[in-house]
C-alpha cells in the first residue's frame, strides 16, 4: 500500500508538468486507518505548495495520519500542521536544505526512499536546476531504421509514426523551452508549440540558435504573442539590421560572446539558466546536436526509431559534426529504457 | 494442446537450422490417446524426412493415431503409413504439388493452419525459393543510436552489444550464405564464419562481391577449407591475374556481366539461385546494402540498434547509396518486430 500511495502522489504532481518551472513538481497524500483523507499538488510556479492545497480542502482531523509526499517538504510547514508520519520519495536535492536530522528530533516519523527512482525522475529537471543553476538538457530526434534525420533533400515528413510524434508533445509540455538551430527554422519551419489533446497546454520558450539572425520574415517562430514567445541566441556580431529587425518583430535576443568562431553550448546554458530556465529540449538539427554533445551538456537522450529505409549517403545524420574516430571512445547511455509505440521505439538514456 | 504438438514439432524442426538448405526444416509429434508415441525432425539436406525418421523409432501400432507436422507432407508416405488424421501447419507453397483434396478424398482427416504464422516464418526460406528460384535475403546492420554504421574512420568494434552479436550468429546458421562487399573486407577484414557456443555449427558460403577482384591476399575470407568456403562475384571484366590469383586460392568465382557499370544484384540473385543457395544474409557495408534495396530483392530486414551516440557528418550511414528524395517514397517495413536484447532493440520486418 505504502507504494500505492506515493505512486498515487506522483500522480498528482504529475498534473502540474509544464506549470511548475523552475518550481518542483510535488503532489501528496493524507493517509488514516488505511483510507485517503486528503490529497493535493504543487499546481503552478509561484502557487501554494502541495501540502498548503490539501491542508485547505480537509474537514477532518489529521490526529494520527501519515503523509506521502514524493519530495522532501519543508519543516515549518509540516511542523505547524501536526502532521506526525512522514513517507518521502526523494531528498531536498539541496543537502543544505534537507531537514530530516530536524524532523525527527522533533518526534517526527520519517520514512525515505519508496518509489524513489520514479520521484528521482519525476523532478530530475528541478534536482538538476537545484544544483547547477542551468537547465536540464534534453535531446530528441527521430529517425529512420537506416539512420536518417531526413532525407539527402532534407524532407523528413513523417519519420515516425502518429503516437512518436504525441509523445513528442508530451515532451515538449514538460520543458521551459525548446531549442532548434536556424537551418531547421529555414528546412522545416516549425511552429514549434505543444499540440495534445484534452490536456491544458503551456507552450514552451522556443529558442533559436541564429549567429547572425539569418531568418526569414516568414518563418513561423516569429510570430510571437503573449502565450508563444521566442528566444534568439546570436553572437554579438550580429548584424545591426537583423538585430533591429528580430527586436521588432517582438523576440528577445541574447547575444553571446564567440569563442573559436563559435558560440558555445556552455554560455548558452549559463544564460538560459540566469533567465530561471530549468529546462531545455533540444530538437534538431544535426549540426546542433553535434555541438551539444561535443560540449558535454545534454542530460538525457530521446531517441525515436521508425521502420522506415530512405538511403542515401548524403541524408541527414542525426548527431553530424566532426564525430569521433574510435569506438570505444562512444558516447554511452546509461539507464536506457525502451518504449514501444505502435511500430516505433522509442530509446530513452542518460549520459 | 493442438498448439502445443504444434509448437513442439517446430521446435523439433529447428534442430537442424542450417543443415536442411535448400529442403524445408520439418518437426512431426505424433499423438495417440494425447500421448506423444513418436517424434522426428528432417535432419539435413537429402536425409530421409521427418515422417521417415519418426516411424523408424516407432514400436507400437499408430492405428488411431494423429500427425503434427509444420508443413504439408506428401501424399504417398501419409498414406503408406496408415495415419488418418493431419494437423498441418502451412500448405506446401508449391501450389501445384498441394495434396489436401487428395487426402480428403482418401479417408485422411486434414486440419490446416495450427500456428500457421509461425510455421510460415519457420519455412519463409523455403517457401520463397520453391516460388522464385532465388534466394530470400536478408539484410542486416547494427547501428548507434544516431544512426552510424562505423566513425568516420571506419571503425566499428564494437557497436552492439554481446548479446545482440549472439543473435547475429543465429542469423547467419539459418542461411546458405552470407555476403559483404569487397569494403568491408578491406576495412574490418571479418571470418565470416559463425560462432555460437553449445550448438554445432554450419558455416554458410561466404559470398564477396568485388567487381575487379581487389582482394588482399592477406584478407581472412580466402582462408578457404572444405568446412568455410568463399565465393568472389565479380564482373566479367575482372583482371585476369587478379583471377588466377583468387581461384588459386581456393575461392570460386563468379563472372556477370555489367549494366549500366555495375553488377545488377538480380543477376546475382539468379546465379546463386542455380547454385541452389536459398537464402542470402547480406551483412554490409553502406554501398552494397544501397544497392540491394535499390534493386528489389530483400525480403527481411533485422536492424539492431545500441544506445552510442558517436556523432560525425561523415561517419558510416547504414544504407548509402543515392537514396529517395521524399520521405513518402520510403520503404516501410510490414509485420514489424521488435527484440529487446540487452541495451540494444532489434528490429525485424518483410519488405
Amino acid at each position: 500500500m505504502k507504494e500505492f500511495y506515493m505512486k498515487r502522489a506522483i500522480e498528482l504532481a504529475e498534473k502540474a508538468v509544464g506549470f511548475v518551472n523552475p518550481d518542483p513538481l510535488v503532489g501528496v497524500v493524507l493517509v488514516k486507518d488505511n483510507r485517503v483523507i486528503g490529497e493535493g499538488y504543487h499546481k503552478e510556479y509561484g502557487a501554494p505548495s502541495a501540502i498548503e492545497e490539501m491542508l485547505s480542502t480537509i474537514k477532518e482531523d489529521i490526529y494520527g495520519s501519515e503523509l506521502y509526499i514524493n519530495l522532501e517538504p519543508e519543516f515549518d510547514i509540516i511542523v505547524n500542521s501536526g502532521i506526525k508520519k512522514l513517507y518521502i520519495g526523494m531528498l531536498n536535492p539541496d543537502k543544505t536544505k534537507s531537514n530530516i536530522e530536524k524532523f525527527i528530533s522533533s518526534g517526527i516519523e520519517v520514512n525515505v526512499g519508496i518509489l524513489k527512482e520514479e520521484c528521482e525522475e519525476l523532478n530530475e529537471i528541478y534536482k538538476h536546476y537545484t544544483l547547477f543553476k542551468t537547465p536540464f538538457v534534453f535531446t530528441k530526434w527521430a529517425m529512420t531504421l537506416d539512420g536518417k534525420l531526413a532525407t539527402k533533400t532534407g524532407d523528413s515528413k513523417w519519420i515516425s509514426g502518429e503516437e512518436s510524434l504525441r509523445f513528442v508533445h508530451h515532451l515538449r509540455q514538460r520543458v521551459a523551452a525548446i531549442m532548434v538551430g536556424e537551418n531547421t527554422v529555414r528546412q522545416d519551419n516549425p511552429m514549434l508549440t505543444t499540440r495534445l489533446e484534452g490536456v491544458q497546454i503551456s507552450n514552451p520558450l522556443r529558442v533559436i540558435l541564429s549567429k547572425y539572425g539569418d531568418i526569414s520574415p516568414e518563418a513561423n517562430v516569429l510570430k510571437v504573442d503573449s502565450d508563444t514567445k521566442t528566444l534568439i541566441i546570436s553572437s554579438i556580431n550580429i548584424p545591426e539590421d537583423k538585430e533591429k529587425f528580430l527586436v521588432n518583430k517582438g523576440v528577445q535576443l541574447i547575444k553571446i560572446k564567440e569563442k573559436n568562431n563559435r558560440i558555445e553550448f556552455k554560455d548558452i546554458v549559463k544564460a538560459l539558466g540566469e533567465m530561471k530556465i530549468d529546462s531545455l529540449y533540444i530538437e534538431g538539427g544535426s549540426s546542433v546536436l553535434a555541438s551539444a554533445f561535443e560540449s558535454g551538456i545534454v542530460n538525457k537522450v530521446y531517441a525515436a526509431i521508425a521502420p522506415k529505409i530512405i538511403g542515401g549517403k548524403d541524408a541527414i545524420t542525426p548527431v553530424g559534426g566532426i564525430g569521433i574516430e574510435r569506438m570505444k571512445d562512444a558516447i554511452v547511455l546509461k539507464n536506457v529504457k525502451h518504449e514501444i509505440v505502435g511500430n516505433d521505439v522509442i530509446f530513452k538514456g542518460y549520459i
